[in-house]
């Protein structure tokens, strides 16, 4: 961490900051300019609050050398991690693509879809069972129950299933779950990750509706900070000011979070639009950026169609599209 | 909720419409039109996901006449409503001054805090037990005993205490809290909102960094569906592209939540500006706006002021600005 | 155009509103409802301002069936458009590479990047003479001059050529420019697109900052309504909250615009990104989503670099994603 | 300007950066230390390109620490300026109230709606001649024969007026204007900016929907390096997520201007919040936070209201809002 003093500091506040800069276990070294006043930190500066310093008087800015994250940095692991969900492996060149509907409803209902979609190419199931609905009026989801439709399609199709979880006290639920998955909305709910990072349990991390890559960065950080190194990261669609879309895929995240990061990422492209007829394209926009996999909504029942989101592909779509990003994938 | 459908449609998917909606105990009313055809959906529609219906292939849009919340809605409670804070009423003419620290660090430092901000004029005392930090290294908080101690500062000043809880699992430290607050980044932490809808004590509901107020409001009705009607919002700033402070402080989410809701609504400008020097000006425009209330952070040690954030006010700022707001009150 | 009454409305004020409708030669068919009153305009609406109607006190709502764009309509043209940039044909499957660097500096740079983007695939070349620059005293091109490089550049290597006008007053300038270039900062400057109009010349019309989708159409439409329907859109990047990037690639912008119009759409990934090492991706990006072509900044001088813009790529980037972005076109 | 080096970097790339700079005048003082190499860049190094230098591969990260606009600065010019609009103080204490409809339609219209402004309070009339709407079959105002008719609303009532100019062509009109309004749409139309520098006419410049308030400080500066000091500022409100108001009213944009420079700013909370309800609780707001003035829409016709913009008070709100301004005015 560098910073650059005011031109004009008073002496005895640089002695406060040193000492408890120093206090922290933080050296210093000092720079004089005719300009300015450098300081440079060495030591571990990821727990301290860059925000504190600037805001001292003396301190015109404060530039972190280093990112706050350590286990998720790819400085510090220059591979790329592959994470084994159940015999799937994800990143590091294995694409992973999971599929099903938004909400388990019945046991014919998962199955028929799971069928579908491991037919059209899919290799892992998902389904809502917990759902996080902005109304507490509206469908909360089967939940614990939901949870069993869904191992009852695994062992029937023999794909992992993923599944979103909203509170550590459900976890006894998800024993049997083979990727947790974290949605946008708690993405920041720092004790749940906290939980999570003392399981060994695959995490898909989504990231929240107006978070920053970086902050998305340090909530895998809370996760792994724990013991638990099995993160897998989504990109789901941010909140701009665009109304076409529900949200706006930011397809720079794939080449961005690859940077900085060897954690795979992958790409919700059915919330991200929130239309199923912008899917496909959006799905292979993210496999030519390098996504690590995909993650869409596909529901049952095309002639009724009505308890599904209206970012649900047909399985017919949902073989095409997966055919399409095939041919992509061939040529990346 | 009125449905607007594409002038061809398909009376087959039309009849699976009717039948859908009368299965959820809701009469449709058709008016047939040489340019389209508009059903009126009669009865309680607050539990209809309206983007499902708008998905569907023969409907040109749908618009809600009633919004989605029922509690929390001023048309159904036309007065403005008064939370009780163990005795000091917020709402409805009565505005509240939460003042406090950050961070609760010490005995001394919380006790000579809340002395200080007593003294100024605020009449409730804030600071931070269990914190939510960006960074797992970073401080997060002293939890638990944080509370003690602002139970402490409470005896000895009679300031009622607001402290955020960040999971349900602490939920017995809270016990003694007079006012518990919900940070921005659990704004839509569905399970933390129900569990507190089963208790009877006042919440601070802050807005999340990207949520609209509607979403604000269905929050509320989270709690308030459970049977918690004593809810406090509070606007602290939303995530924009500028970048001169820290969050944009939406000043008009107050006369927007007045008049679609009766519930108390306060501003918090240090977490909205993210800078000290902007909180005076920042909080006399929230008088001005007709807010019932600020939150302001106000720190212990001006001499040293490292471990307080760069947004809080010394106690001679802070009382600065109170005399600066019961001027702007008088006369609003 | 729908507009849905409140349940009780004034009478005396809803014959001002027929009489204001019809007034412009629009007719009115009144559907009267139990829960409402809906009211269809039937006629050409498009120059019926929907806010104004949404303000009257009667109102509870107004819904577009028609889009307020005509000429830029898909439905009144479903064919894709192809636009003839001096015998390169751009959109319905011609697919357009320009490149080029941020700003012409002198023959030799400009006739040496020329020679290289032909080399590697590209067959247009851009170059910016008059340039939008955000501080008075940063250099602001070399204005006409620039243009006659660009056109020796032209002569040399035979690619057609655009560049940005910044004021209508410069028009004589581009009598010889292929493709003339509107800036995202002039998106709105609509005396510039009323005259732009006039023309016949192909124009480049790029997406403002934080302009929707529906307002660039809108700008096209201005352009198209003069009579010059040789319109190619661009999205160049959108301002969020992310500071990653510089700015965040709409990518869903190009299945949105192909479906609500017949225009051509390419995408700049270049200042979407601000950083070259994310260009490729970007890139490539686009083409999965259906992009009708690219609009990349190669610059000169690899080894110097340091005039050109952060998000250059040197000739040899160039040539690594143009051989992608054709393996990604052999199988879309 | 302060440049961190690499702590490895190319001894050849830093000569080459070294004879780039000091080939434009600046001196360079290096700090080596032991973690990093700090350049201290002395001299004028506003027209230095940061972003050009942060491109380089050598280099860390680039601080300015001059900001880059010069004129509008307060470092350089601590008083507050104060513009003069044909007898009319701005800024420095003085508060304008700026007050007419959207749009100049007849000269009883604006006669009739200037003596009401007038008579509540306002010291200058706005009206709209040359019209800025998204759709080019929407009236685009009387133009040239609006501002006559402006003109003759001045004669009766003594009001100076402003109102907007949107091309550099049509200058000649307004050659009788007071304040020469440049919109939110042009505030990045650099051409039109050097044109009204080389004027002595007072500007009023409105932020852009995406703009900085930096860019929106550079913006004056271009005003101002051409010679023209009369520049008074507009917040206008910003383009976010949330629809329940038109655009966000950027409350703190007033404190940041004030601070970083000495030019008036005043805000237009008709077209910040689109909703005639919430401009008396937005200007409070404004007048609280310290603007110098506000720009307020008042239509005509209060029982006929059709073509008014849906944020236009009546003259019976407008005299109630400015009896309020006065009020807080008082006290702050």
């Amino acid at each position: 961490m560098i910073v650059i003093l005011k031109k004009e500091h008073d002496t005895h506040q640089l002695d406060e900051l040193r000492r408890w800069l120093e206090g922290q276990g933080i050296s210093i070294q000092v720079n004089e300019g005719v300009q300015s006043t450098v300081l440079g930190l060495i030591g571990d500066t990821s727990a301290v609050d860059s925000d504190l310093i600037e805001a001292l008087e003396i301190v015109e800015t404060v530039k972190r050398v280093q990112e706050p994250y350590k286990k998720a940095n790819r400085k510090f692991h220059p591979e790329d991690s592959v994470v084994d969900v159940s015999g799937v492996p994800v990143g590091g060149g294995h694409f992973a693509i999971m599929a099903g509907p938004c909400s388990v409803e019945s046991p014919e209902q998962i199955c028929t879809v799971a069928a579908a979609v491991k037919a059209a190419g899919a290799n892992l199931l998902r389904g809502g069972a917990f759902k996080p609905r902005t109304s507490p009026y509206a469908f909360q989801g089967m939940r614990e129950s939901g949870i069993t439709l869904l191992l009852e399609a695994k062992k029937q199709t023999g794909l992992p299933v993923v599944t979103e979880i909203m509170d550590i006290a459900h976890i006894d639920a998800f024993a049997d779950v083979d990727l947790i998955q974290v949605g946008a909305r708690n993405m920041q709910n720092f004790e749940l990750l906290k939980e999570l990072g003392h399981s060994k349990k695959p995490i898909l991390l989504k990231r929240g509706l107006s978070s920053t890559l970086q902050e998305l960065l340090m909530s895998a950080e809370y996760i792994m900070a724990g013991g638990n190194e099995n993160v897998i990261l989504c990109e789901r669609g941010i909140r701009t000011f665009e109304t076409a879309t529900r949200n706006t895929q930011d397809i720079s995240a794939i080449p961005v979070v690859k940077e900085l990061s060897h954690l795979p990422i992958i790409v919700d492209p059915s919330h991200a639009t929130g239309f199923s007829r912008y899917v496909k394209p959006l799905a292979l926009a993210a496999v030519a950026a390098g996504s690590d996999g995909l993650m869409i909504e596909v529901h049952n029942n095309p002639a009724k169609a009505l308890c599904d989101g209206p970012q649900s592909l047909t399985p017919a779509q949902f073989t095409d599209a997966v055919q399409a990003v095939q041919r992509f994938l061939a040529v990346r």
